[in-house]
Order: C-alpha cells, then structure tokens, then sequence
C-alpha cells in the first residue's frame, strides 16, 4: 500500500522527501494540483472541494493512507465530511504543534503563513489548547510561496522579502514554518535570526509521525508524481528532490 | 450588447475600468478565473482551455465583443481554434504594439511580464515586425504580480522589489507594462525612472481601441462580475474600481 501525499504545488515535495529519507522502502503518490496553485489565495470550501477529489484519486490509486502536504489545506480539515477511508490522515500543523509541545523551555513562538492559514487561527488555537501559557504571534508572509516557487527569484529580493518580513516579529524563542514551502528557505530564515531562534517545520517531523507498516517496506512499486496542470517550475524542483528520471504523469481529475 | 472582460484575477479590473470611462453607458461583464489564478504560472494548453470555456459562457451571456484582459492568455491566442463567434476581439497585446509603433522617437523599449508572457516571446516579435529597427529588451519580473495580488504587501517589500527588477533593464526610452496588474503600480515605476522613461499599459489603449456601437450606448444593462471562485482579495479590488454597491456572482463554470 503506497502513502498517497498532495500539495497545490512545489512545497509539498518538501514532505514527500523527508517520508522518503525516513521510509526508503516505502512508495509514494505524489498530486501536485499545480491546475489550481497556489491554495493560499482561494477559498476554504474550494480548497475543500480538492481535498475531497484529490484523496478519492489517491485512495483508489492504492493509497492507504493519506498526508495533506499542505498548511491552507491542513486548516480546513476538520471542517469536512468523510474522506475515504485511510488508516491515517496526516496533517502539517499537529506534528509540529506536537513538537512544540515538548519543548518546555519555549515561552513564546512566532508563526509565519498564508494569509489562509494565519487567517484561520488554526496555529494559535491549537498551541493554546495544548500550552495555555504559551505566547503565540503570528505572521502572514504572502509573498514567500511565490517568491520560493518562482525559484527564489533574485538573492538580494529574497533576502530583503525576509528580512523585511521577519523583522515585524517580536522576539520569539522558536518560530513555526507554517508552509510547506519554507523549508527551502530555511538557512536564510536562520540566518535572518543568526541561529538564536528554534525552526519548526512539518517535514522532519511528519515523516517521523508516519507509522509504516513493514510489510510495505519492500520495495514494490515505484514512486508515482502526478499534476493536475504540467509546469516547468514542478518539473525542476521535482529533479532536484527526487532526481532527473522522475517523470510527471498528468492527471485528468481537474480537466474540462 | 455587453463587452465581456476576463482575467485570471484582479489585472483585468484595471482594463474593465478603463472601457467604463471611455464608454459609460455601455454593459460589461467581466469573468475572474479566480479559481485558476493566477495565470502566469499555467500550462499554455490550460489557459487555453480556460479561455475556450469562458468565451463560451461570455458569448452565451450576451456579449459580442471580448475582451481578453490578460497577456499570459493573450500570448496564446493566435495558437487558438475559432472562438465563439464575437463582432471582436480585443487583447492587450496588439494596442500597446499599435501605440509603440506610432511613436518613431522611440529606439529602445524594455519590456516586463509574467514568465509565461516573456518565455512566449510575442513581445519582441510583433515589435520587429513593425519596427525591424527597435532595440527590444525583456524582464521577466514574475513577483510583481502576486505582490500587487496580495495588495502591495507592505511599501518598503514592493519598492526594494520594483528597484531590483527595473535595475537590470538597461537604458530605453519606453516601457511596455505587460501584465495588467503592472497599471496598479504605475506610480511606483514612474518614480523609479524619475519621470524620464515612457511608460505604456493596456488600459487606456485599449479602451480607446473598442468600437463601441452608440446603439449599445443605452445604459440598458447593469455590470455583471462573476468569479469561478470567491476571494476576498478579489471582492476588495473589485469595490475599490467599481464601487461597493457592486455584488460578484460565483460562477459554477469550473466547479467539479
């Protein structure tokens, strides 16, 4: 049984190759729904409506269970009916909150996100659930997801779009990436804070959440990319993660 | 008879806008494709799609001139098979080539855009068909777009950016805006130059171009907006163009 992992885009690659490092064995299908990337710009029940299609593809592709490798899907979860049915359903945002949790000596952590997902308060909700104590400031960083999926566009824009951006936090001890895409800007994001500031993001720690089943470690199928719509841009950042003989199948669940 | 305008998303309002001046009286109805925003980063055989299916929903709606207000959709057009049957269409490429062709004091035009528009090369074409003598230089600038998507973000984040791109032109005497987002920050590029460069945006030009029969000119009918999907950052840009009487309407055109 594969592990079936979506994104609208790019950033979810970021989670599909931490499971793989993680769970070598293990098969993955990829959906990029790149048709309608990126999510941090549409609405809840939209995205609500790809949720509910992309996983009905996955699961009957073989997919046992699911990872939603997205935050602004992630924030609209527990707000929907059914999905099929996975043995589990993985999120981006509780792994984290998990982490989070553990670390007692944070006092206050920043979040940064879509608008979508800081909107929705789905962070501060949960990490105060868990850590009423907690001192929680949150971010909305829109231009980051392009910025990253346009391949960083130009250094000295992206160092400027952070700094600007990060400089508007108060002091924090640990700061969430709240998006799946900023892992790949994780080192500049280090270096904005000169390391005095704890990273959390989703990869790492979904892959480590996952529990796969041994019987599936063997080896069997390959890994499977689809996309609702064939861009260049999800080519070249599939390559780098998982290497140039990875080939796009193009899916035609969003087609007219 | 009504002039459909489309888009991907918020770029088209300001072409919209400019033909409600030129030609008050007269019905538009406009179609954001929200739900595909934004366009730039499309396959070129998905926009086309898109523009086939909401041609066709213009068409059925009433309309007998389209208006294409979008250069990544523009620069596949003429790749296109017929269209339903308008009196006209309109891109926002064709205009600005019209205008640049008339003005023989210009030697050197830069051109920005979308990657999609600048990849597709239609610029420096048509400019060299007219004018063989041109000095043509083209900017892929793909963050400016959701930067001004996003509301500006905050100053100093659109000023470093817009200072970056245009910083790598070298010297011309006009600039061709090729992305109908680009009129919003008009002012911002201007400064840029001091004043000394001429700038040349669709809007306008376009709007001029419209032969609007005076039949037509009876203020019959009420604008109509509809959207594929609801975003609140398109229902803001749309009041500040056109009121905050004014409703959207969701389409169902692209709904699964």
């Amino acid at each position: 049984m594969a592990i079936g992992v979506f994104d609208s885009g790019i950033g979810g690659l970021t989670v599909a190759s931490a499971i793989k490092q993680h769970h070598p064995n293990q098969q993955i299908i990829y959906f990029g729904d790149t048709a309608h990337l990126p999510y941090g710009e549409k609405s809840a029940d939209h995205i609500k409506r790809y949720i509910k299609a992309i996983s009905a593809f996955l699961f009957s592709n073989g997919c046992d269970q699911l990872v939603v490798a997205c935050n602004s899907a992630s924030s609209v979860l527990d707000d929907m009916e059914a999905l099929p049915n996975f043995s589990s359903i993985t999120n981006v945002i509780d792994p984290v909150i998990n982490a989070i949790q553990k670390h007692r000596t944070i006092k206050r952590v920043g979040v940064i996100g879509t608008k979508r997902t800081i909107d929705s308060g789905v962070y501060v909700e949960r990490l105060k659930a868990r850590r009423p104590d907690l001192e929680v400031h949150t971010l909305a960083t829109p231009l980051l997801a392009p910025m990253i999926e346009e391949g960083f566009i130009r250094n000295d824009i992206a160092k400027h779009t952070i700094h600007e951006y990060l400089s508007e936090l108060p002091e924090v001890d640990a700061l969430i990436l709240g998006c799946t895409h900023y892992p790949l800007i994780k080192n500049e994001i280090n270096a904005f804070f000169g390391g005095d500031v704890q990273l959390f993001d989703a990869p790492e720690l979904v892959a480590q959440s996952l529990h796969v089943n041994q019987a599936n470690n063997s080896k069997d199928g390959v890994d499977v990319f689809y996309v609702s719509d064939h861009t260049s841009s999800f080519e070249e950042t599939a390559h780098r993660f998982f290497g140039s003989s990875l080939r796009l199948r193009k899916s035609d669940l969003f087609e007219y």
